[in-house]
């Protein structure tokens, strides 16, 4: 930690900032400049909070030197987590694709979605019973029934499933049901649902906020793994920009650096990150050609009728068209020309 | 609502749009312009989702006319919504301030503080007794025992107590020792919360999201009164931008537009809005200036000494100084000279 | 300057670091944490570009201490600026306020609206003859020949005139009309416009950028400040962010901090910052209560028919009601009672 | 145009509506809703500016129904416009990849990049003569000292030069030395200088703004068309955010939105868009994924010793791996596989 000291900052000020340093077990090495006096602390960062420092008498500015994550830094675990859900495995270079409805909307349609993106070579299946919407008077999800729905759809295609929970009294419920459970954008920072997602023995796929740092999302990954579970797979969503024409702006380069900061396996969301069908492919072979550990798409066999989301939704048939074109790229960058690849 | 057909769209496609509209409802009017068909559809927009028309083959875009709060909008009732709380009334035109430490750290401290702020004015106590906090290792405040410091500094001083609640389940708990409930600014998405609040028989005090629009944040206001609960009081606390000097950006626009838009109290959060205690006052009689309801300060006995923001907190000299300059502003903006305030 | 090291960074690299700042005449001290070496610069930050270091093997992190800006700094110069344009004083604790349409629209409209304005307390004259429009169809200005309808402005109402330049060429013909020359907010990064506006004797009035940070905008002041010309009025006039209910985000938190950082005036622009009509008294009497030196209104005699930017401008009528507001908010905060006021 | 009518507006000021657009032209219809009465207006949108309906009495909103970008749209021109220089094509489906340091250092230096990046592929030198910088303190480039030195580049390697200009003044200048003209991201909405270098025969590469939005940078584009010059190539460089971690956030979806709202190419920056070396090769390769018509990256002979950039800058072998990837990821999309690619 740096604390710079205001311009004209006084001896007792400089002391008083010192020996709270030094009380909080800190090595200090103290610089006085041409225009400010410098105080770099050496220590165990976690034990003093930046903050207190800053409210002292004479502070400018305190610098953090330190990144505030750690159980989710490469630093404390150099070789990527590898997470496997089924036959899939994310974090080993593969490329599993979760795919389904946005909403469970009824028996039927599910089971005829599942079947239909199984056959095209998801790994997983995707698919809302409890659905977070700006407005109340939205249709909600089914519930408990949208997660039995789900479940029987997994027996009949053998495909683990995965779903959002949305507040910390439906975890059990949820992860009795569903093979990774996912926490929403909105609820990023909802930190009670997220010790709660920390206690149970279930990957959790850990979306990105709307207007969430990096930094601020792997801290929110920090709550999850420092409650326990080690089983977290980041997921980039888009963050919210000026941009109009599409939903969210997909941050890809999200992807190679969460990589090199963290050893959490990433996938990525181009439908909810981009909320056009038009968009959605290229988007895919992006994050596949950038590293991404996996990708969790939109598919609905009918979009034009589809309670929700249907705009960002892609076809059966366009779906079966982006698998190969993600085996490919995929090919691309696994190859001889990329080992160099500086992911 | 209205659904602009993209260039070139067919008649079967125009025929299908129409028809679906119909269906739900609606009246339609069709416009066929130089370069787009568009169809206007009149009638209750909560029947559809203008998602499910944007899937339709040959459409290019989806306008919704109507705003999409119902309650909380100055359509639906028209008179302020006054909230009285002790002997504090927000909407009524009187500005009654909240003040008190970021966190409850311990009982002679709270209590102090809140002595030394009733003193100077303020209408009612803040404390946070769960703390939101980015990383899992910061102090996460007391918890029920600092809920029972505050309702004995209650009885002491005779000013209500507000304090914010983090996850469903400590809704009861919480209700039962504080006279506001408060929703932190992460929490203005967690939908779970929010129809949990409003089903208690306390006023809310709603922050508004990080990041949040003011149409969201008066949709979250919406979850609460649609679940029962028509106490809520609206928080304006800075939302993110690019600026790193402050730790938010005050929105105080937001106020007037608010009032406009809304019929609910609006009261502004200077502390976290500005992140930094010399602008904590010029940004109070600016809150004053355009029509806030209400503010509520960090206040601390000794902030260079508080477990958390402390830089972001007034003394209780300068909380004294501040509270005559409010009152000043106030009169100015109540006066004769001001009776026309576009408000 | 504090230079941090990658964790594992080799002595040959922190060795080179060290060689590379002392060889630029900084004193180096060097912190061996538990974690990261870390290396504190203390000298002429200005002798070495920060991403030179950066860019060194084995560096994470170059953290600036010095703020970039100089002439523009409080440090450089502790007593405000005050800026004398005819009668009108900017920095000296008043609040002139600039009135007039967006667009000089023809002659004899100005004229009446410059009649109306000045009868109501106007200080100042503003006008467009120059319009920077997103749309190379939109009405770009009458040029010229709006200048000269602001001149006759000027003779027959006693009042200072200010118009905005937006491209090098046309500065000397600007300067030769107007008293004050305006840089707007597209332009604030258009360098080669600022050095221009640098060299002449006249005050520049200078819009933030549409998404600037203070700091960006205090260095657009630096190179006019630096070219020679000391007479800048700062104008924060509304920034981008995700709201879209007001076409800007009037940041006022902007002008106590600026006035903290640097002694330049800073006034305030609440028409373009809202794009409401019905928002900019309030944010015009936030903006005195905050401490502004000075407003820029938009008034037309005719809003509805006005040919740009009708929607954000004041009646005569509404004009004169805000400025017996503003007059009664600047003697309450001026008042004994505010005397204390931590700008 | 959409006009919707506030609630409870008069039948006076529906008329006046009604009138205005009548008299511009349009036809009118008319829809009487439960809650809003909106006003069809059909005809051409250029005639009429929505801010002066917008002003008009009564009126609570106005939605644009046609992008206002003409001659930049793909429903002005279907075939995708096609810009060789020398021997690259921007457009016609290949990657030209142009390369070279931030900025032009001195003449060895230049001609050793230059000679390394054409030996490992680069189509086009790039190199910086005149600098925009934040700072007035910071190296502004060697001028048209530079411009001899690139010119001198394309003699011995002959490749073709691209540089940025900053001023109108200097257009005359630059457009004689160099094969490709650039406009910087701060000067995307300069309108004077977008006016200038419509007027040249060259080429000109129109970086995105730092916050601009999709739109308005096909405006900015539309500048250019509209003064006479058709070859406009667009290029990403990233937008900003609110995330630190990268410089920029590169907005990939950009490219295939781009290409579908327009003819004219797009190629990407991942230099600036992130900032950081070890993000350049992931972006690259996600770029040419998702569809770009070419790459501009930084290449400098030795990074640790840029006067500006380094941090951003490959070495020469790493741009060799690039281009190896580049190429088989280039394959992969253009493939069998990837036919349909929905672009």
């Amino acid at each position: 930690m740096v604390v710079v000291m205001k311009k004209g900052a006084t001896p007792e000020q400089i002391k008083a900032v010192n020996e709270r340093l030094l009380k909080s077990g800190f090595n200090v090495h103290l610089s006085e400049g041409v225009n400010r006096t410098i105080l770099g602390a050496v220590g165990d960062q976690q034990r003093l909070e930046a903050c207190s420092i800053e409210a002292l008498p004479g502070v400018e500015n305190v610098v953090a030197i330190l990144k505030p994550f750690k159980m989710a830094s490469r630093e404390f675990k150099n070789e990527n987590t590898v997470i496997k859900v089924g036959n899939a495995f994310f974090g080993d270079g593969s490329i599993p694709v979760i795919a389904g409805p946005c909403a469970v909307e009824n028996r039927e349609r599910f089971l005829t979605t599942a079947l239909e993106v199984k056959e095209r070579g998801a790994a997983l299946l995707r698919g809302g019973a409890f659905k977070p919407r700006t407005s109340p008077y939205s249709f909600q999800g089914l519930g408990e029934e949208g997660l039995k729905i789900m479940a029987e759809a997994r027996d009949i295609t053998g495909l683990p499933i995965v779903t959002e929970v949305m507040d910390q009294k439906s975890v059990p419920l949820v992860a009795e049901y569903v093979d990774i459970v996912q926490v929403g954008a909105r609820n990023m920072q909802n930190f009670y649902l997220l010790k709660e997602v920390g206690k149970i023995n279930k990957p959790i796929l850990l979306k990105r906020g709307l207007a969430a740092t990096v930094e601020e999302w792997l801290m929110a990954a920090e709550y999850i793994l420092d409650s326990g579970n080690e089983q977290v797979i980041l997921c980039e969503r888009g963050i919210r920009t000026f941009e109009t024409y599409t939903r969210n702006t997909l941050d890809l380069s999200a992807v190679p650096l969460v990589k090199q900061l963290s050893h959490l396996p990433v996938i990525v969301d181009p439908s909810h990150g981009t909320g056009k069908r038009e968009l959605i492919s290229p988007m895919s072979l992006a994050a596949v050609a950038c590293g991404c550990d996996g990708l969790i798409v939109e598919v609905h066999t009918n979009p034009a009728d589809a309670w929700s989301d249907g705009p960002q939704s892609l076809t059966p048939h366009d779906f079966e068209l982006l698998m190969k074109q993600v085996h490919a790229v995929k090919m691309a960058v696994s190859d001889g020309g990329c080992e160099g690849l500086q992911i």
